[in-house]
């Protein structure tokens, strides 16, 4: 069994770097806070005795050597990356909780076969760099390292200037890596587990995620003298497709999901019919035929929003990964694991995307969910109980164990 | 009559300064660009002889004496603040059309009984500080040279301290100046006029105005993991009652309008469900009455949609102005002085609102409407004919030497 305290103390050491006043965290990818909170926990995996190599896109890799150094390492990881008003769990828990249980097995002296390997991945969030799980992605050669290294923030710099700056860019080329098994813990980031009052989520698989920007143009003119039926209001039109986004996930559920998270109105003046409206668009599936048809539906509702309005809509595809079942042995390590702890549990599929979809296109991979304060993430209030973070280690320990061979 | 081509120059050269790449201008209230072309017209002003006095709001009032100087002035103008993609036309066709009525009286040598004067108002627009038409509202009573004072920019900046650090801050008591008449020349900024193929609007009223702002408050939550049946979006119940303007404003033709132009949604990422959106309302009619029925039905949507929902919804009414009808004997000159000069006209109820309205309650007013392209304004694109200015120009100078008696 690990130690829930130390797994927590670490937790909170972390969480102080970038600390915002509501309680939460904002360490954005390759800032200043990102060195500090990297150079803390590197510093943590030297004392346990671990050895460091980071790759070329800044990913970190642990290693504590097994018997057998020959033998592909099983691992786990997750990122430490936060969102702009992020909390304190999502990511640097599954960080943490590898490094746990490695001090756990240092504690009691136990050997293991394969190696094992703690990770972290550089921008898991995408926040301040798109695309989104940028590090396991160019690891596991979803998208090239160039691509990632041209991305830019808002403010024009690029991931390969910030790499540099921060200490970061590694030698090691990303992907040159074999894996034996990979495991990432993590807070669910939804409201399953508390609601079924389980301790422990099996990931069967992850949802699949389409992301879109739209823009519908109009003719911006004064909101007065403007008759109603002379208009070409550019935000009418778009409320009608933000409904449809709704109402396509609504007819697929259990597992479709539709949501528009960022909407920017041209003028933005209280009395201009708006010109031009941008939003984006979020749809997700655990099935990809399903994902597909929900796909589909909207584009054929804007094809006819677009010759029933008269107004020009572009639609662009910007981000889309399929969805992730995740290996029935490492799945089935965790739920073995699971019962042998005597922990309540229940299947529950990810909706939000982790590097393990990354890590399972190179090796059998699973995840381990524990429930989070009423579901929410992606929140300075984000919260998650010790008793809970405790278990989701427990089994991670044992999943890796009965992979690695003691 | 009037020196056309004189006019014309005058507005292209306003219009150069803040002029946009797509040959519209933006000069907001207050701005370092205001305060350049506030001079320029001062310049011109002195240079044809007149006096020029500063209230303590910033509204300029540039006199040519009359015969009897204890006679109130016959006044005209309009404004120069532009939207954030305004045109070269709208406001400041009214201040250089009575500069030029005033040029041209100068060059024929005639002198007039009562004093004229040719003011322009601080912030018509009201893009930039609510209230909108601050300057002539400040003047007439309609809100406390201090409420104007507290009106802050996005970026928290007051009107106080813009206006003082522009220079235009006068010394003057805003409202200590009687008017014997006001007119004010604007384009139409609608397409009544063109699509009938008259050159000159007489305005009987123009229409009466309620701005609300509307904030729904859900919850921010991951779009991935949260199902679609727990969600507390922002967004989704927003757009309903967005729809909603429009379908009450389409109950109340020909006069109804209804239009949401702004928009900001909170925290405005990708994949994060919006916990928070504010938006603009805009109900216009020329009925009181009818008005305060959008109104009611408005609110009454809001309840339902609050009650349905059970989001917060907070409503709040940040500007209101009845319909103005204009005085008989400033319509019935503008109607003469067009009949007189032999142009086509109609009427032509205004739905924008104008410092004429304001002026109104303190002086008989009437207005002078010329076509403008397609209708547009409040748009880069917006444009005019210069015979239609010059036409509208004639028919001010016409009105109000018949006011002012020569
Ligand atoms: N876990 C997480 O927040 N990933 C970001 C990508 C997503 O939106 O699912
Ligand atoms: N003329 C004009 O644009 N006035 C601003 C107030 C309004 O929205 O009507």
């Amino acid at each position: 069994r690990i130690n829930g305290e130390r797994l927590w103390a670490s937790l909170m050491e972390l969480a102080k770097i970038g600390a915002t006043p509501k309680g939460g965290v904002k360490r954005l990818a390759l800032t200043d806070l990102d060195k500090e909170g990297r150079d803390l926990v590197v510093g943590w995996a030297r004392e346990a005795g671990l050895s460091v190599t980071v790759d070329q896109i800044g990913n970190v890799f642990m290693r504590r050597e097994g018997r057998n150094p020959s033998l592909p390492p099983i691992m786990t990881g997750s990122h430490i990356d936060t969102q702009p008003t992020g909390g304190k769990f999502d990511g640097n828990y599954g960080v943490l909780a590898g490094l746990e249980v490695v001090r756990t097995l240092n504690d009691q002296g136990i050997a293991t076969e394969a190696p094992l390997e703690v990770a972290f991945w550089t921008n898991e969030e995408g926040s301040r760099f798109v695309p989104v799980m940028m590090g396991s992605g160019v690891f596991c050669g979803a998208f090239s390292l160039e691509t990632a290294y041209a991305a830019r923030d808002t403010e024009g710099k690029s991931v390969r200037d910030e790499l540099a700056r921060i200490g970061y860019m590694g030698e090691q080329v990303p992907g040159r890596h074999p894996i034996g098994a990979y495991f990432e813990t993590h807070i669910e980031q939804g409201p399953v587990l508390e609601d079924a009052d389980k301790v422990i989520g099996v990931v069967p698989a992850v949802m699949g995620l389409s992301w879109y920007d739209c823009v519908v143009s109009g003719m911006e003119a004064h909101a007065g003298p403007t008759p109603m039926g002379l208009r070409k209001d550019a935000l009418q039109v778009s409320t009608y497709i933000m409904q449809e986004v709704v109402k396509i996930a609504n007819r697929y559920p259990p597992y479709g999901r539709g949501t528009v998270g960022m909407v920017q109105v041209f003028p933005n003046s209280r009395n201009v019919i708006p010109g031009e409206v941008k939003f984006s668009i979020d749809l997700r599936n655990v099935n990809d035929e399903l994902l597909n048809t929900m796909h589909e539906e909207m584009l054929a509702f804007i094809d006819r929003t677009r010759s029933d309005s008269g107004l020009a809509i572009a639609i662009e595809r910007v981000s889309y990964y399929p969805p992730c079942p995740f290996h029935p042995d490492c799945v089935g390590a965790v739920r073995e694991a699971t019962a042998k702890l005597g922990y309540s549990t229940m299947d529950v599929v990810s909706g939000a995307g982790h590097d393990a979809i990354y890590a399972a296109r190179l090796a059998p991979a699973g995840m381990i969910f524990v429930p989070c304060k009423d579901g929410i993430s992606h929140n300075e209030i984000e919260d998650a109980r010790s008793d809970h973070l405790e278990a989701g280690c427990n089994v991670l320990l044992h999943a890796m164990l009965e992979r690695a061979k003691i």
